[in-house]
């Protein structure tokens, strides 16, 4: 049950990169972040425009003085304060995640970074051993693995209620860029350019979500090899893929599909992950995040409903409301963002005992959403042809 | 778009009664109110146990000097400083919504209050005169209404899209009491309790929340008869009906139906709200409430879905996100606070200018809800028969 | 499982009175009789024009001298053949259902017949008697009650799945007649004429459907009292009403509604039966016929689909091809007509016992039906007050 | 509108090859074929074992003496007489088709085959070759394709509403045999034996009835190459598949998935045809195949529904019954027989100007079911490696 009672002894220091005005995420982050208390906003590096920034800053509250204009400036000068900062939130576009991460890292900041954290594998590594050697949190922001029912799935999986997981069907497709509207549209036209967007533009925006969710429900699956294939339906966005279909066999013999798209036309998120055992599957769409479908072979389908007392113990944790009562995005967002306190928190105290049963997209998911978008590429950009995944 | 930028001049000065440790709906509160930082939470008398409220307080980081041991210290403390609150919410049982929000009033307090606002009409007028006479905004919990397809139900009734207005259709019937639950649940007994609950269960409890949010839709449609049964299947809590099923007709023609319940087994909210017009209809589902079903006889039906740009422009003025992303329960509730904010500074700033346009459930809704509530429990109490609403 | 081989001796000799050129509703009835050879078609007046009856008897192969002018000339001449026919079905409007039902009769045929049966009460039970009194079989054409997930809601009552009954709420309500459509299509017209369609229009044509599915689910239901109101919302329909709302109470404590509509804009059947027990309810849609929502109070709600293996087994009697195919209308009435020729056969061979558990919608259900529409009817028209139910 | 009245001059005389007791598939064929009088059975070989074929036979109510031991004995006596069948429909196991097929068209008969054709595309050539040179039909039993949905799918590509065609996602994937249920069930055994199911399990049995859906919708589209993976999760089934997923590639730059499976574990068909334009989408489901879902990008999703005037005027031509009542597989199967009844017609009456708009799936579409299974085991069997199509 989360009823704004704070777990952790005091709220974080917190600033933020990026995510100023007009930005959408940077309210989904802000709103997480602070809505039970676990972090206290006290500085930001808002803008690329640093009086924008600082009137964006003071329309937040913040003491102008720690509104500042750029984040080496911020990093700067909060460590040198004793109430500095403790964790950064970092929204920018994705060419910049990996240096401004690689600088609060080094600062002795934690972090929670927007997706993708770097554009290849051995940045991210490089990140990851950092962290490690610091002991620090870098929290990745996969936000709809916050939901519950996604708990839920991963205790069917690993109660053993579906058998042997076979098959892994993944799906993030919107329609929302059938058209080429980056052309009138700013905020759509960075996440096009690869200067800006990195080696892809839907697997790494769109397919990685339902990548990380199908990692939380089936923890004990290991990508051997896969293929990808992608296209521009939108020529001017070659050779950023504009759609794309990936398949992947596992060790073990369990196999898995990936279709992401913007120019699914018409449709709205569809992102869904079906997880097919032996005897049984369970499939989550991401519109309609309070149910989970549970298909027992020979058995009625089966609706299970967020906050139902049927559920794993575990699915309840979080619950914030009763059952029937629709929670959403931001209620998942906020629930990882105790967790990246508590994460946070347990680090800081030297005390990982802490840390065991809780779940969060930590540096390694945001390693793996890095690893697996560039062997899709390569293998995209290879003719689809198979790559063995390592 | 809301984006965590406050429209309003200051946070208001705020505090609580009850909503205290345990209490779901007090969080559910917390959250809306403080979440786009309209409201500062400096005072409560969060507990009928005083140390146990001032624990709660402390925990929610206020003031110990502010956590008081009962509403009449309370208003009397707060009164006497100059930083004192400017409006409370309050979330007790419904037998103390009268005299609390009567004396938060005459404190001079605004007031968010749980529904009902009262027992009787009589005692709704009597609010609805204080309120005015001092120009203090009582808003009431209709937190559904909060939810922007509501908003775009309403303007395809203004604009015609539905042709006149003949049917409207309200559900909301859940399973949750099907057998006895009181007997070792607290939470629930009292709400089987005339002395705390008043004159109904379900019909007070669920059903005012459609009611409203027809109202909402259909503001020009005034009832003229009802007629209600009412039923006790769990016969230990009459007189209060766990089930009821009122027949409306309003003046000019249209008809209406409410199915309330609380001993729909199975079923989870069902909250359902269908208005029936000459041309189409449209229909409306808490569960999924970020999508609105349009029907217009001859033509497909559409589904409509939160955020797109089809939407009439005041039905996307509360988004917080794109569209495919569901919103939930909370930040319905945190939208009508926002508007409870903007209402509460444009009566202290004597703008009523600024309060065109702003829909909330005021205290009209409150006494409204009380006034149907009374009329339906006459009906029944008679055998079932129909009574001129008045 | 049903699969073309015919249980009974032999095809029974069959006329049509109706159905003719143009009506929808006699193909339906032709292929229902025909499909699994229960039926052979070998005279019919279908048509109120000899010349185009016989015309449309050729067209489907009958012997011209079986095409009769009237049904009078048909019934006198075939009960003067060896091989006449041994049943006929009346496809005819509503006025003239009791006048030929009762001619069929008294000519010592088998009679299947449009619903409503009468005009009242009083002709449905003499109905009764004269086929009481010649041994013979009045099927009626309540359809959708051969659907088969039907069954397996009845069956789920009678083993206590449910609990005790304690809610029925049916509804059909389409929009097609949102607007005067009769004004231009003669098809629809005779439906409001009091004169063709009887005392009421929705709610003999459509809601004594749901009404007869309730009675298969729920056997042991009577009502104690009922309570109408009815609108014309095309006031050129008065008296008869487009739209109804029924409220019922049944001996021993258990409550249903009804609603009915030719009005509700935009809707497509909305034909839906959901049944509460104390501990689960069921949930059928006659546009998905197939799925039965099964919801046990806390528990997941389960879709049970037909032909599964889970279902009991009389569910499954009827099966015609296996499980995830959509059976449809045409199938449920074929079923049906199974049934009609297994109880003619039954009758002809005095052997009643071969008529248990033989489930069909025979006179009984029919007298029923007439019976709770003139309830309606004097509730409505008395201003909407109770009536006692007998 | 279908009605029961014959368009053809007279029933073609028509016979079966198996089909008989027990036979699921049998009893779907012939309901097909004799609902609208289009065809008359009057010899079968029902049966590999002489007597219970003839005994079925005689339970459908034919001549002993055109109930055939084999269909050698049953193509040779019908031959020699003059009222011989001139039409046979071939329900026997896919290894049979080939042989059967090929003397039945060289006995001079039109055939109805169940799919697949044959083994191999050479041999479907060669079928189609002699059908060609004979002049006669040859249908081919994909019998979703009769629903009328799909016609308005076709009609929406071909009108532009969706735009240029860039992605078209098939599935098939049920759960029924996720365990080696054809242990203990024969009517399985042999579609998992390569003898008699022929190179591949779902991939012909399943995946070719989405893959003629989607034909029939985007007639224009043709693949270039394809890359399939297949899996045999009962490995007792290997080499023949349980679960496959395939690429395709077509001429103009779209491209194409199906994933099709028998351990789809809880799922009933899960049969679906999503075709992606530039401008929208449709998505057709066969559980509920009276909608048809079109999303148009920037517009809200619409639910069509099978017998509305909104509809194309070709999408009403099979309408059996008015909107609302849902259709199922039988009556798609029929429409298909009126079809097949008509293309015979005109091919006697060599009036091949009756045949344009007459869709159907005839021997074209059986052979390119059978060069798509070639080229998919050809592909999976190389290690999932893309093969071009020709």
């Amino acid at each position: 049950m989360i009823d704004g009672i704070r777990l952790t002894k005091a709220p974080i220091r917190w600033g933020m990169v990026g995510g100023g005005r007009g930005s959408q995420i940077g309210y989904v982050h802000r709103s997480a972040a602070l809505r039970d208390g676990y972090f206290s906003l006290l500085a930001g590096a808002f803008d690329l425009d640093p009086d924008r920034g600082r009137a964006f800053g003071a329309d937040l509250g913040l003491d102008p003085g720690r509104c500042y204009p750029d984040w080496q400036a911020m990093f700067a000068a909060e460590a040198a304060r004793a109430d500095g900062i403790r964790c950064v939130t970092i929204a920018t576009p994705n060419n910049t995640h990996y240096p401004i991460t690689r600088a609060a890292l080094l600062a002795g900041l934690h972090v929670i970074c927007e997706k993708p954290l770097t554009f290849t594998t051995s940045e991210a590594l490089d990140l990851q051993a950092i962290a490690a050697d610091r002991g620090l949190v870098v929290g990745v922001a996969y936000g709809y693995s916050g939901h519950q029912m996604i708990e839920e799935a991963a205790r069917l999986v690993a109660d053993g209620t579906l058998g042997e997981i076979r098959i892994v069907n993944l799906q993030f497709a919107h329609g929302f860029h059938s058209a080429a509207v980056e052309h009138d549209n700013p905020a759509a036209r960075w996440r096009v350019d690869p200067a800006f967007a990195g080696p892809s533009y839907v697997l790494g925006d769109l397919a990685t979500h339902p990548l990380y969710v199908a990692q939380v429900i089936c923890p004990h699956l290991r990508i051997r090899r896969l293929l990808c294939t992608r296209q521009s339906f939108v020529s001017s966005r070659a050779p950023l893929e504009d759609n794309a279909t990936v398949l992947m066999e596992y060790e073990g013999g369990a196999v898995g599909t990936c279709w992401t798209s913007a120019v699914n036309a018409g449709a709205m998120h569809s992102q869904k992950v079906r997880i097919v055992g032996s005897k049984g599957s369970v499939e989550w769409w991401d519109e309609h995040p309070n149910q989970l479908r549970l298909e027992i072979q020979g058995e009625p389908a089966r609706v299970l409903d967020r906050g139902m007392t049927y559920l794993h113990p575990q699915s309840l944790a979080d619950d914030r409301i009763g059952a029937g009562h629709p929670e959403g995005l931001f209620d998942a967002w906020a629930n990882l963002h105790c967790r990246f306190a508590l994460a946070i928190e347990a680090h800081e105290d030297k005390d990982p005992a802490r840390l065991a049963g809780l779940r969060y997209p930590g540096i390694e998911a945001g390693v793996e959403g890095v690893r697996w978008v560039e062997h899709c590429v390569r293998s995209a950009d290879g003719g689809g042809v198979w790559v063995d995944y390592a």
